[in-house]
């Protein structure tokens, strides 16, 4: 990180280490926040001392941690909204694999990159994916500044990106080769879920993820069917499949955690294992609602994802914050499960401890300098008595005004400071359109299979 | 309606009466819609036969049909996140009766012009409105330009605005009376609950519904205490009591309609009896997920409404369209449950039957000018492959760019053309710093309360 000259962040509110501070100011320098103190307490004289030192006031909007997407699948933000309200295997089947297919290596780069835009223009600094060509993926992430989690889905049979088991190991240990001095980007094992791989991939990417001390993402307890299929399969559910594989512990993320025992949730606590609620999507594919007030009350670090724009159908944290604590207050029948503060965490430092990346999500002296600042004056947001109240219960992702990653400011008042957006926005209509074309080749050929043979 | 000239809104999609049509054009004259027509069909020559003929394109965006908040205590604005996070009867014991008791008229019209500035931002084109002092809120809708249908909430007990049961009836007789010819504005009985009025209230108020031909607005079977509390008093729950009153009919419209069984879901829908959904506000509070889907199964005319801004905390009803869809398919765990044009449906034209603004909802002939644009523009609407998905699954509030209500444009990006908006942020803000006051004298009078009496 080069030297930067200090830069005064000061706003009407400052979301720091201890809770919300009213008329706040962050001090960053060399991409680290140094302080963050009362607005009057910044000493007068201190241009004097440093006289390259930057202050800039945001006037009536609130300064806050970056937050922390850890559980997407970034490229499939162009397939958002082409297959809703359908059953999963409906959704899978008829709207999704068919159109991944056809994806190629430029679709996912610039799928991902529609991903990163709209991720930072709604205060998201870092983010966890799974999908394949993550060289794509990075590509992406490296030109608009994101920090990352990225890791190449682990299947237990041949995909795009690699043959066999051994070649699926071996892929994801080069790109943890890659990145390990990345200085945004890191690379984890993921394996895709219990079912849909090897024991040796679950094994061998664990211990991979120990050597690199890395987290290890897995869907996993997703569904109800999914259990069954994994009993099916290795004669146990998921979490003490996992468990007797040796896998669960406080690397281990375990994405979704839907369909879960009071026992399991126990077993997750005691490995230390994390777990990424994505409630949005599971709520739209009728997968469940997670018990994420017991998982918080027996101790396991929840962070929240959105899962992809297929199925969710946004990238915005904002929108899970809020799904997430009115979720855990009408399963539970408990209008005080998962209040406010506690759904900002999961948004924030349990999405960093969750990814290993224990040096950020709050604004503490010597974390990384990624912020987000949320914009006050817009009207469903008046008057402001509790600004976390309103990061949670009442904000939207567009009243994000400033995305800040590593002290590099990347989105500031609708300007997109590392990419060319209206460039973006024209690539991603022309695969819009091309998409329609498939989906018309794909319908027509629907049609033509189910004519009957005798027609002719 | 004065006679105005020929207005042709253009927008890469129009979602009219048949669903989205790309590029599509709106034809409007004199606050009224004339058509919906393909854009290339406007003729070339239709400016030489209308030479002051207005012609806009709003480019990449969606002309759609203004949105109905079927339910809201617009003041309450002001309360915005003072208590969140509580048991019911805390929240309404601690946080909001303390805080109403010391509402001026003043406050209430600055309460309701702050959630006016809201809606209209976020599309919302017509509302319909409980609370007290609804003059100040009819002047305080008036001078915005939106529609609404108002009420003066009936209470058994006196309150501010009146003393006897008989006066809440006159009072409400005089409202009804006062707006019966008003070109935005009608009034409507407005029964509190069944347990917080007394039975005259109810039979006398529904049958002045029916002499002005007006909605009769009650909250009903919103939790399940409630139906015990209503089965204490008059030995049956909420909706079988309501029906032996002849309270259950065509004009009769059931705010929330949470705790419902499967034989009051068939009285309601042999009656014609509209509800309310208010998804986010009832999770919230915990009062349980709304049976949506078995009531629009039995051919519930359900409608839209986010309820005051105290318990949801934003009055945004595309968050309420996609709470609404999210909400059925996992409470059924049926993804296909409550699909998207459904959502947009109760959002729209279901809220305009519940209403009993029947002539509203769609964007067909002969119907006002009601509408809204959603800017197509922003990342996380990339790409659109179809507009009401966008609508229901990903669009938010402040992707509304215009308001158009009876063919005035009220808000036109960003800019609020009935009202000043920064005068109005500044009176807001001071509002809260008196409520901080108010809040603060509170909690020292309950700290002294509650020290002993022998420690003087």
């Amino acid at each position: 990180m080069n030297h930067t000259p200090p830069l005064f962040l000061t706003a009407r509110w400052v979301i720091g280490p201890d809770g919300p501070m009213e008329n706040g100011c962050v001090h960053i320098e060399d991409g680290r926040i140094l302080g963050v103190c009362p607005r009057h307490e910044v000493p007068a004289t201190l241009f004097e001392d440093a006289p390259n030192a930057e202050h800039r006031d945001l006037g009536e909007a609130c300064i806050m941690p970056g937050l922390i997407n850890a559980h997407c699948h970034a490229p499939m933000a162009i397939l958002r909204g082409v297959a809703d309200d359908m059953e999963l295997l409906t959704w899978l089947e008829k709207g999704v694999w068919p159109l991944e297919k056809e994806f190629t290596r430029e679709m996912t780069f610039l799928g991902a990159m529609l991903a990163c835009a709209e991720m930072i223009a709604s205060g998201i600094t870092c983010f966890a994916d799974m999908y394949v060509w993550s060289g794509e993926i990075a590509r992406a992430v490296e030109a608009v500044g994101l920090r990352a989690v990225l890791s190449e889905g682990l299947l237990g049979f041949p995909t795009r990106t690699y043959g066999s088991v051994e070649e699926s190991l071996a892929l994801c240990r080069s790109f943890m080769e890659e990145f390990k001095n990345h200085p945004l980007i890191r690379f984890a094992p993921a394996p895709h879920t219990a079912f849909t791989t090897v024991s040796k991939q679950l094994v061998e990417s664990y211990a991979m993820a120990g050597e690199f001390d890395a987290p290890w993402l897995i869907h996993a307890a997703e569904t109800a069917s999914e259990n069954a299929r994994v009993q099916e399969l290795h004669g146990q559910r998921t979490i003490p499949f996992l468990d007797s594989l040796g896998c669960l512990g406080e690397r281990s993320v375990l994405v979704h955690a839907v369909d879960l025992t009071d026992e399991e949730i126990e077993i997750i606590a005691a490995r230390g294992a994390k777990v990424v609620h994505c409630p949005r999507s599971n709520w739209k594919l009728a997968s469940g609602m997670a018990p994420v007030h017991g998982l918080a009350e027996a101790g396991v670090t929840v962070a929240l994802g959105t899962d992809g724009a297929a199925s969710n159908n946004t990238l915005d944290i904002f929108g899970e914050m809020r799904a997430a604590a009115l979720g855990a207050k009408v399963r539970e029948m408990d209008p005080t499960a998962l209040h406010a503060p506690q759904a900002l965490a999961m948004a924030t430092q349990n999405g960093a401890a969750t990814l290993r990346l224990p040096f950020s999500g709050t604004l503490a002296p010597g974390q990384p300098a990624d912020l987000c600042v949320l914009n006050l004056a817009a009207p469903h947001l008046q008057p402001c008595h509790d600004p976390v109240s309103h990061a949670v219960y009442a904000a939207q992702g567009s009243d994000v005004c400033l995305t800040m990653v590593a002290g590099h400011v990347i989105y500031d008042h609708g300007a997109f400071l590392t990419l060319d957006y209206p460039a973006l926005l024209d690539a991603g209509q022309e695969i819009a359109a091309h998409m329609r074309e498939i989906m018309d080749r794909q319908e027509r050929q629907r049609c033509e299979d189910a004519r009957p043979q005798d027609s002719d």
